[in-house]
């Protein structure tokens, strides 16, 4: 697929990498058209390409937000409606705000989830969240974390999530591990889910590590 | 140990039972001194008493608060300052807002989790957040859910947890599988868990589920 990835931080770096390596043709998308990163990371991926978020939103079929979730709308706004109109746009941000410390609050949007409020704002873009419950080398390589652990699935349109279930099984996620939590309303449930994943970071001493759900009468 | 256990409702009495049963002293405490549902309890279990929240808390060594997140301040300012003064206070309620509908909000407190906010309002106890991530079966009896699903603890005081920590031991939790996230700021975490826990209620159909914490590493 032509696959826009918004974002040239280790996340969107990650992502991107990891889906020109399954063939997908990628494009790296930040701010401005000469950013170092995006520069660097085309040139070690031939084939790939890289430029604004309009760039690279503008021939894609899916768009993966992996902007940081504060700044997630005004990339999306400067990768422009047009060009995210009847997109998958995939969002795998987190809205934390640092400036207060550590451990980051999790903003929401009147009430709205990060990803609800980029639907609201884009209502042409068909919006999915997944991937943002666990670290970005988990996203790309389940295998590394032992155990049935998931990843969760939310989104209005059911043909954009099927889309981004494909996508999840290109990246080794296997079926009955990608939990369909219904809605869009159910990123509030997994952005709120980022307080425990940071405490866990603490306790444990790695980000390498996944939540799975235990269920009574299915081992 | 002599435990109190604040709230007639269904969690409430499931952990009286368990409890009771596992030879603990037992007092079911509720707003009236003549609740129907702890005067039934208490009839079904020879030894165990059952009286207002004061009434209970007053010779307790533990007290668990089992109410509602939402009347639980007004249920320990009856079970009284005096009465949880030195005490474990195991605070396994969750702060739920259904006034607007299902799924409910999860209620902060000028930003504190419930827990930091009972610990405030009464800084003599030794407040330890716990098993408010799962169904009150689970609670229990772990061992009908299968894997390594955990249990989280939280709070100031590591005598007052490592006295809960005995107490999970003695319901079935393996010490492996009981989590310790530090202070009690991390009731935040398990609090804002709630949101996940609902819908995956709502996808999976059950409420008999838990969650596992899979870590790269440790299989």
């Amino acid at each position: 697929m032509r696959i826009a990835v918004l974002g040239t931080g280790e996340v969107g770096r990650r992502l991107a990498t990891a889906f020109a390596g399954l063939g997908h043709q990628v494009g790296l998308g930040s701010r401005t058209a000469d950013n170092a990163e995006a520069v660097k990371w085309a040139e070690e991926h031939p084939g790939a390409a890289h430029g604004t978020f309009a760039d690279v939103t503008e021939d894609a079929e899916v768009v993966v937000n992996a902007t940081g979730g504060l700044v997630s709308l005004a990339a999306l706004t400067a990768a422009g409606a047009d060009g995210l109109r009847g997109k998958v746009v995939v969002d795998v941000s987190n809205p934390l705000d640092f400036s207060e410390g550590f451990p980051p609050k999790v903003v929401t949007f009147d009430g709205l989830s990060l990803a609800e409020r980029i639907q609201a704002e884009f209502p042409g873009a068909r919006v999915v969240k997944t991937l943002n419950t666990m670290t970005n080398t988990v996203m790309v390589e389940p295998g590394r974390v032992p155990g049935d652990h998931v990843v969760f699935v939310g989104g209005d349109d059911e043909a954009a999530k099927a889309v981004v279930t494909g996508l999840l099984g290109g990246l080794g996620w296997p079926a009955a591990r990608i939990v369909d939590l219904g809605d869009l309303t159910s990123a509030r449930a997994t952005e709120q889910l980022m307080p425990l994943w940071l405490r866990l970071y603490g306790a444990l001493g790695t980000g390498d590590f996944n939540f799975a759900v235990c269920v009574s009468g299915r081992s």
